[in-house]
């Protein structure tokens, strides 16, 4: 079992949001206050967990909880719903003893209908009451909605004045696209940190984690990465090394968090590492990939093991990069298939077929024209991820 | 059956390349030199084709004949695809007694495959046998690939000088996206109208009808809309009356031809009429309308009958488009579902679930902003999609 962070204890309750026969409605709690930082959806529809944890951060970076129900998302609510939101605050921070204010509220589930008061009212104390009983799986398996199996990971580094211990959880399956999607993730740590150095670490975590996956191009009103710095390890980053090694481990388990969100992508049986190098700049990378990684085309071939490389080619193509076809290099699994404008000399069915079986699946593209480069994880599309989303209200 | 417009032949026979048990090589003949013009993919990749077509008209706007073959796309092919594509234009001219820069090429199919010399110089005398002998839906049927039925559509006008007829043909199933797909379209047209003016018509009718359909958001190598305007009925466009009505009856044609498409979208069984008003501008408004075409969750939400709101306001949120949420109006076949950032205040489900029943679907998206005005066609995404393209090698 993995060990928490010092300082932090987790509880899980079976609210009844919408799931009946499982926990649905988790708690972070950090026994002193901790620098908190957030990183938040782009969508111009922000639900209300959103928009209150924004305005609590901006007042404050010491927190000393999470909540996070899993059901309904508390998006396209209206004032009613940013109101619900705050009582569910006010109810927990009673019960606590602590101000709502240093509360952070996260939702996922549903959109569009508002949260009823009296399951909130009847949960509360027996999730108080829970805290310290639940392991970190369990809370994992709380905020879950569409996901097959709760997310965790975890690293300790040794630091000049100690251990450290980072932990972190994280949920979603479908409606994920870089830039955060319906994706909830939730990491803790016992360094020692000041918020602003906190936030950045949390800011620069981002790009080669959850900012890199795609399972169907889409993004959601809820998505949100919290971050917990509790400090109960007294082990501070007194040198470079120190911060590189720190940075990493957040890193490290952002990135396995990420993995997961794409291995668990709705109906997916494939997770391809999409590496684009080359490129005019980064941006022309990351359109590059983003084309590749959200095409249909790709991504169902993928599924059925088909090497066809004339997919991914036509993705690059029109995804507005620059470059000369001439120049464009592509591997699968590590072998190059596609370079000079034409595929390689070979049986391509008969090679590659077999190497497409597996889970994991590199896909190298060199654009061949300059320094830019961009990774990103990306899901096949499959019947079953129609089968999920198109039963009625899925 | 469609009148073909005075002046042209078709001629359509099994070559072999792919298909079997139906045509799959057409030609268009012009009996005397047409006014041609063209609008071609965008992707970085082009087919041989589309790079011969574009040569051959930017030399002359005469053109005499189109050659078209449906399952295998030259494209990815090198310069070897290339003397390939001109080799055949070559023989054709041959038989036809006219020069191999009159004739524009055009190709759809396999990608990165050399095609087969013998089976052009088998097939090319036939063909030509057969000019005449060849109905519209029958020349139609030869250029399919994926598609289940063929695409065709005709319009008769009245000008100053006489009647005018206008008739096309189209293919395409999947790789469809605005800015042209695996998409090929053909125009003919009796009309007397000089070059520059045609290829300014075409372009004109391209953006309400070609540009503006989905299925998955993928574009192709080898897409192309070519018309040809032979000049037959002797009638030509004497008053802005006439302009206007040819340039309708060619927009027209265009749109009930890119309709057909949509509606034959791979495993696609809706057609999602989207029209985005209120965005800031023209291309606020078209962000907004593909990020809702292009999402897979909107798809799948409607191939599921689920009036689903919260997935398209979830993409207009993501879309990059800027407005006001609270000030966003969305109906659904005709009837409002949401304002003012909330959901409307009746029993949705048994409201619109019978509404959304029927195959082509209203989706009016008013972003509360300015006048920014754009309409989409989209398909959406089925168990059978998935099945059609994970297909090994489909």
């Amino acid at each position: 079992m993995q060990d928490l962070p010092l300082g932090f204890d987790l509880a899980a309750v079976r609210a009844g949001f919408k799931y009946k026969d499982r926990p649905d409605l988790a708690l972070i709690f950090s026994r002193t206050p901790a620098r908190a930082a957030g990183v938040f959806t782009t969508n111009a529809f922000q639900a209300a967990p959103v928009l209150v944890a924004r305005e609590n951060l901006d007042r404050s970076d010491l927190m000393r909880a999470v909540l996070v129900n899993a059901g309904q998302a508390n998006a396209c609510t209206g004032e009613e719903g940013l109101a619900d939101c705050r009582r569910t605050l006010d109810l927990l921070a009673g019960h606590l003893d602590i101000s709502a204010g240093e509360i952070l509220p996260a939702s996922t589930g549903v959109i569009g209908v508002r949260m009823p008061m009296p399951t909130w009212e009847k949960s509360l104390p027996g999730l108080v009451e829970n805290l310290g009983k639940c392991t970190g799986e369990q809370a994992a398996m709380a905020i879950m909605t569409t996901d097959t199996f709760p997310k965790t990971a975890a690293r300790e580094i040794e630091l000049d004045q100690g251990r450290v211990r980072f932990w972190g959880m994280t949920k979603g399956a479908g409606m994920i696209c870089p830039d955060m999607a319906t994706m909830l993730a939730f990491v803790l740590t016992d360094l020692q940190v000041d918020g602003a150095l906190w936030q950045e670490m949390l800011a620069g975590a981002m790009e080669q984690s959850f900012n890199a996956i795609t399972v169907d191009g889409d993004t959601s009103t809820n998505d949100c990465v919290l971050a917990l710095a509790g400090g109960g390890s007294r082990a501070g980053l007194h040198s470079s090394r120190d911060r590189d090694i720190a940075a990493k481990a957040l890193e490290d388990v952002c990135r396995d968090l990420a993995y997961q969100i794409v291995k668990d992508a709705e109906g997916g049986t494939k997770v391809m590492h999409i590496r684009v190098t080359g490129a005019a700049d980064s941006l022309d990378a990351r359109k590059a990939a983003r084309a590749v990684g959200n095409s249909s085309l790709v991504k169902t071939a993928m599924f059925g093991c088909d090497p066809n490389w004339g997919r991914i080619v036509a993705a690059l193509g029109r995804s507005g990069a620059v470059f000369d076809p001439d120049k464009v290099r592509l591997s699968l699994a590590g072998l190059e298939i596609f370079s000079k404008g034409r595929p390689v000399d070979m049986d391509i069915d008969e090679v590659f077929a077999p190497l497409l079986s597996s889970r994991d699946i590199q896909v190298d593209i060199d654009l061949g024209r300059g320094q830019g480069e961009y990774f990103l994880m990306a899901s096949d599309l499959t019947d079953e991820y129609i089968r999920i989303n198109s039963d009625y209200r899925s």
